[in-house]
């Protein structure tokens, strides 16, 4: 069912602009959400968007990338094979903050009287930026301008810019901080109340301190600091520089205490003298290097960024936001609301960018680097969500994160061990590739994530066109999951091949057999793994015994996959037409969603897990999202029935849901359910609409913003690596452009009501399909294909002009 | 299967005796076991069998039923409705310590030269005594002998009793302690490793400090103390006195530190002048009273004592247990190993009376007073299997545990409300009436609590002859059980009546659909309480009137009940001919049992709860318990195809199996097997079967003993209030012998293997079912039948000499 309380396309707090999320004015009421609409990040480190001046804030964090601390999971009651290990993202010192003081006064924004106020997300500059004016209690006029990016060339560094103009002369303090304040921070969660506590998506609190100083070294303006986790033992590096430029008299000072680095900057301000300071923060992070050297490391890179200037890294930032929007840039004309939505629809790519770009050795956390909840973990999310995008705009990105899975791979191979089975057994959640999830009927059980993230290696190979990938690291993982697979399931008396005890992607119902989605994705997984094992064998004979030896293939072992996937239990019911969830989904009774008040959402805040289970509702997508995944599975009526009989009961109360039945709304032909979950997915962080904006962005919801667009609206598919288009444009919407790489070639795709254009701009020759129909695309040679109801014949149109991202 | 490892009749340490249990010698390497199986208690309270002397002792304990600490339960990951309060039984301060010094020598068994030593107890007298020789370093000889006891006849009593003369003349120390060891307890606990750590089956350790002194009188040679436990505000007093007997010249000192009370008795002893100290020791404990209040209490349970002396509460034990054995004792003669075998079954039978004599306004913990293992925590096993021993020979104290389960209505309708459903949803485990289990899949799941209860009071009622029980508690617990079940299954488009989600008995698999013995026990339940409220409606209007205002019976509801119990769905296999465990039983794989080596067992401390859950293997018995609960159900052509189907699955890993399937086994014809699971849940903590006898007694495996005797051997039925008797005596058993009381009668059951006499002993004539054949006894005319293989004729057979309790 559509989300709950949706108007049509829900609005937001920000003013229509394409490329810049504006906010005009201070508001104490939004401002969790903002620290969240206004995060920064490159996919190593990042930070929510607070004030420079570090009060008012809600929940201020910076993230670095894969850098957490460990403890011991207590269980309620213990289990054999529970996971042991909690991981949890440091929030760690905070660099961020200036203070800015005029006649001894502070600029406290809930306070001052502002009578100008802005600050500006520029997607395309990759900044933000900040200007008011203040008019103190003393009758001063301040002009403060500030600028911040978290650069996405030097994959270690952070600049601030930091400017005071003053139209009256006046004693100014300028205040630069680094705040560790993740100790400090446990108090404010564990004291958050009966509601936070039920709440299991939120992050952990330490009761021990977590950072222990291990290097603290200042010279001059720079300050380097080195720290030591607790338990995890991982070290962090950090280094902080600052310019002072300004004509005025000045006198820097240095202060600490516990947990606070001061360098205070007092000037005598003259009456329009600019004082301006530019803060180079560096963040190094390892699990072995010794925290001196991480700091000499800081000290390099400060080094470098200081002579370069914060001009330099803006144009350096401007030139991969420029590539990036070249790559990934989706276009619409919706009408009247088109700026609305091209906003968000860039919003939400730009959350994509901030939270993998130079994502290297890690994965992509499910809030990126913009919150605490879920704990920095990795899940599914990154290879069903977001994989897809990088896949098919920046296929680099997408290889460090699969070679990063692949890293896990001991892991995983101990994990099932643990299990009792073959092979490997990737995570539910993790940072360090140890399973941590504490729940395990919603956690280790969802097997299924074996086969995702073999889906996601098979989509990146084949849509790149890297088959010497599999000989470097996928092959290795394709054993290992099939092998998984085998293991775990088993032939029954009939001969069929069933998979018990596991989870879907619906946590609504756990610990259930024969989970359809789950039996698909595993007989794809095996048959994956068997062909690509085969066509080895065949045509890299050196290749294939180089691997068999390391895996210690077993003669018989290809031939078994194969085996158990073609007789591979497939839940099917004969009188509703439709694949049921599980062996006993049909079995229960329905939920009475329509007697469900709107306070009662998300279910499982309000109801007791074995009510839950008791009942055919759904958390999110589940037989929908396999419909999506395995497209070529399913004929376009059988996608129909299943979709028409899940729908309505899918609360999406998970941010994964919406995007996923939109595209399935879009090829069965529900026009309007489409683009209203599309919508959903697209404003959910923007307009709060699952009311958790502020714990960070739903990045794989992001992700589903890009694939309702290019797979639902676009209707693309690459099924066996070949691509395939049958676009279904919602109603009133005028156009939808957006450019895709394959195999080494650049596409851009231009829908229209009306008509249709394949343009091939770069490349070899490529054979696609147009709504069923095989065309071949040659360079610069746009494909037109004109749309008249259910007949689509080719016309010579006249040439398009191509819009691109630096227009 | 018969449980692992099992040989012929179980041998353990202590040679055969009828009546005592003797332990010959000091064994350090028993001495955890030896704790649990010289335990003392009366239902009130009780402690293990430490030695006077306090040390060595592995896990030393003292408990007030019902007294316990609450926590909050942290769940690694939270979820609406999960259990929040976590509550343990406390270790009480222990007062059983005196300590002998002999020139400054402590006595210190390990070390000690002991020419003689015996610790015996008696179990027709209640009294743990011990006499032993001690040689000391400076070569003296003392003579130490000690008794104690915990009352039967004063609830909050406990006496002991300790005197020593020496052969010499020497200075003697007798330093009588008051420990409070369970704040120092909770090391030893935490730190024991990562094995205990991963047993669900452990008591949970403080981290706080749990008792608080509040009241401190010394006073002579007696000292109150009064106490308040951190989070539960319960209330503890403390008293003991203590009387010195000697003719010897001697001083007496106190000392105090935290945790220990002492007083110091110096003796200048001569040789053959005895010294004794009498050590009175009392316990009150409230929810509400003031800790001075309570020590007010024991000032005067304490002067009746000094005044009784010890010979006359030795006199009142033995009055009290010549009633119980009287009324419980089963005498059997197995041929050789007759001694043993009765000796053990008495052990039993005696654990049951310590456990539960005095158990007034409390449950019967899963461990009795033995250890704190489940917490002291109140399960199923109350109802199950310790209810009808009761209810058959002190239906007093059945009526008291009954009583208690309905003064937990309130929590019970308020945890029904919190998972969703009208009526009453009594706790899995817990003390204070509010649910304490951590793991909901084997705890709240397993409502088939609510027909446990039920099926208890209606034997309650019916064995005794107590209706007017049901207007006073028993209807209002009859109408909440029903609602819940009614409320708790739905009706499916073919109109069968359907409950999803739950757990049986066996936790091997749990939130299952349609478990057949919740199924079956839930339309007992509906059945039973309709029945009874249309027979008050009809016999007692005034009666359901008020009772109909009191629980606002809706004016279908009973019909309700009844419609939804003739529609329950009842899962059955029609190829087997079995009933399936539950609606995806039979789908699931069997486990290889024989594959499992015995060093993987207890499954569960051995793989992971998802790999259990996948086969086809059970913890306890399941379909086969509901086969003896709901006997008259079951044709016996059907008992024996369930039980050949599930008994080789059987894993036997809880200790509530092995009796359950004796009795089934007995019934099917099994001979041979139904000896060796009686033989195994008698040796169960004799012979340390189950490896964790050290932790305490299982009490519900003690009831079971009598029930596999009396239900399984004796064939004892009671359906519908008519008392019935199919006797199968194993190969090789001379005799079985056991009195019953129904109805207000005292019954004496006499089997052979040739003949069987069944003696009404008192009462109104009686008509009892024997093989089948109606017969009505009367009063002293014992009714014999001769057994000649498959015919059974009366015959006229010399009169039977009985055997009673006292001879």
């Amino acid at each position: 069912m559509l989300p709950r309380d949706v108007v049509p396309l829900p609005s937001h707090l920000y003013p229509p602009e394409p490329w810049r999320i504006v906010e005009r004015r201070f508001d104490a009421s939004h401002l969790d959400r903002a620290e969240t609409i206004f995060s920064q990040g490159n996919g190593f480190v990042g930070f929510r968007g607070t004030f420079e001046e570090g009060r008012p804030s809600v929940s201020p964090g910076t993230f670095v990338n894969g850098f957490h601390e460990t403890w011991p999971i207590h269980h309620a009651e213990e289990a054999y094979g529970l996971a042991r290990t909690g991981q949890t993202i440091v929030n760690v010192p905070d660099a961020t903050v200036l203070e800015l003081y005029v006649d001894d006064e502070p600029l406290y924004l809930p306070t001052a009287r502002l009578p100008a106020y802005e600050r500006v997300l520029d997607m395309r500059d990759g900044v933000l930026s900040r200007q008011l004016e203040w008019s103190t209690p003393s009758g001063k006029h301040v002009h403060v301008s500030t600028r911040r990016l978290v650069s996405f060339e030097h994959r270690h560094l952070v600049a601030i810019e930091y400017e005071v103009e003053l139209t009256d002369r006046a004693p100014v303090w300028l205040v630069s901080k680094v705040v560790n304040r993740q100790d400090a921070e446990v108090t404010s969660h564990t004291e958050s109340g009966e509601q936070a506590l039920a709440d299991p998506r939120l992050a952990r609190s330490f009761r021990d301190r977590v950072l222990n100083t291990r290097v603290r070294q200042v010279d001059g303006h720079r300050l380097c600091l080195g720290y030591e986790t607790s338990r995890s033992r991982m070290t962090l590096g950090l280094g902080v520089d600052h310019v002072v430029e300004t004509d005025n008299e000045h006198e820097i000072t240095y202060s600490q205490e516990e947990d606070v680095e001061r360098m205070a900057v007092m000037v005598d301000a003259q009456p329009g003298v600019p004082i301006r300071i530019t803060k180079y923060v560096t963040y190094q992070s390892s699990r072995d290097v010794p925290p001196g050297e991480l700091v000499a490391r800081c000290q390099r890179t400060l080094d470098r960024a200081v002579r370069d200037g914060f001009g330099a890294l803006c144009e350096q930032q401007r030139g991969h936001l420029d590539h990036f929007w070249d790559r990934a840039d989706v276009q619409v004309d919706v009408g009247e609301q088109t700026a609305s939505v091209q906003q968000a629809v860039r919003w939400n790519l730009f959350q994509l960018a901030q939270a993998s770009w130079r994502a290297e050795g890690t994965g992509v956390p499910a809030k990126g680097l913009t919150g605490q909840a879920y704990e920095g973990h990795y899940f599914w999310d990154t290879e069903i969500y977001i994989l897809p995008f990088l896949t098919y705009t920046q296929p680099r990105i997408a290889r460090n994160l699969l070679r990063f899975r692949h890293s896990m791979l001991g892991h995983a191979r101990r994990r099932a061990q643990q299990l009792g089975n073959d092979g490997a057994l990737f995570p539910w959640r993790t940072i360090n590739g140890e399973e941590a999830s504490a729940y395990y009927q919603a956690g280790t059980a969802q097997y299924h994530i074996d086969a995702d993230i073999i889906y996601a290696l098979r989509r990146y190979v084949e849509v790149r066109g890297d088959p010497e990938f599999h000989l470097e690291v996928g092959a290795e993982m394709l054993v290992e999951t099939a092998r998984l697979w085998a293991d775990l399931g088993f032939f029954d008396s009939r001969g069929s091949f069933h998979i018990h005890a596991v989870t879907g992607p619906d946590e609504y119902t756990t610990v259930v057999d024969d989970n359809a989605f789950t039996n698909l994705m595993a007989r794809f997984n095996l048959r994956y793994s068997a062909s690509v094992l085969r066509g080895l064998e065949r045509d890299r004979p050196d290749g294939f015994r180089a691997l068999e030896s390391t895996v210690k293939l077993g003669a018989d072992e290809v031939a078994e996959w194969e085996r158990a996937a073609e007789a591979m239990h497939i839940p099917y019911d004969d009188d509703l037409g439709i694949h049921p969830q599980d062996a006993r989904f049909l079995e229960r009774e329905p939920w009475d969603l329509k007697a469900t008040t709107p306070d009662r959402f998300p279910l499982l805040l309000h109801y007791h897990p074995l009510v839950i289970y008791r009942y055919q509702v759904i958390k999110q997508a589940d037989v929908v999202l396999a419909l999506f995944l395995l497209s070529d599975e399913f004929s376009r009526e059988q996608k129909a029935r299943d979709f028409a009989y899940y729908d309505p009961m899918t609360t999406g109360d998970s941010s994964l849901s919406a995007a996923v039945q939109s595209i399935v709304a879009a090829e069965t032909g529900h026009e309007d359910k489409a683009r209203e979950y599309f919508e959903y997915a697209l404003m959910m962080d923007l307009a709060d609409l699952a009311g958790n904006a502020s714990e960070g962005v739903h990045v794989a919801a992001a992700g589903g913003v890009w694939q309702a667009l290019v797979f639902g609206f676009g209707g693309v598919r690459d099924a066996g690596g070949d691509l395939s288009f049958d676009p279904h444009l919602p109603d009133g919407w005028e156009r939808l452009s957006f450019p895709l790489r394959f195999q080494g070639r650049q596409l851009r795709i231009h829908l229209e009501a009306q008509r249709e254009v394949y343009l091939l701009e770069s490349g070899e020759p490529l054979e696609v399909s147009v709504r069923g129909a095989l065309h071949t695309l040659s360079e610069g040679e746009p494909l037109e294909v004109s749309v008249r109801g259910a007949l689509h014949t080719l016309s010579e149109g006249e040439p398009l002009e191509w819009s691109t991202a630096g227009e």
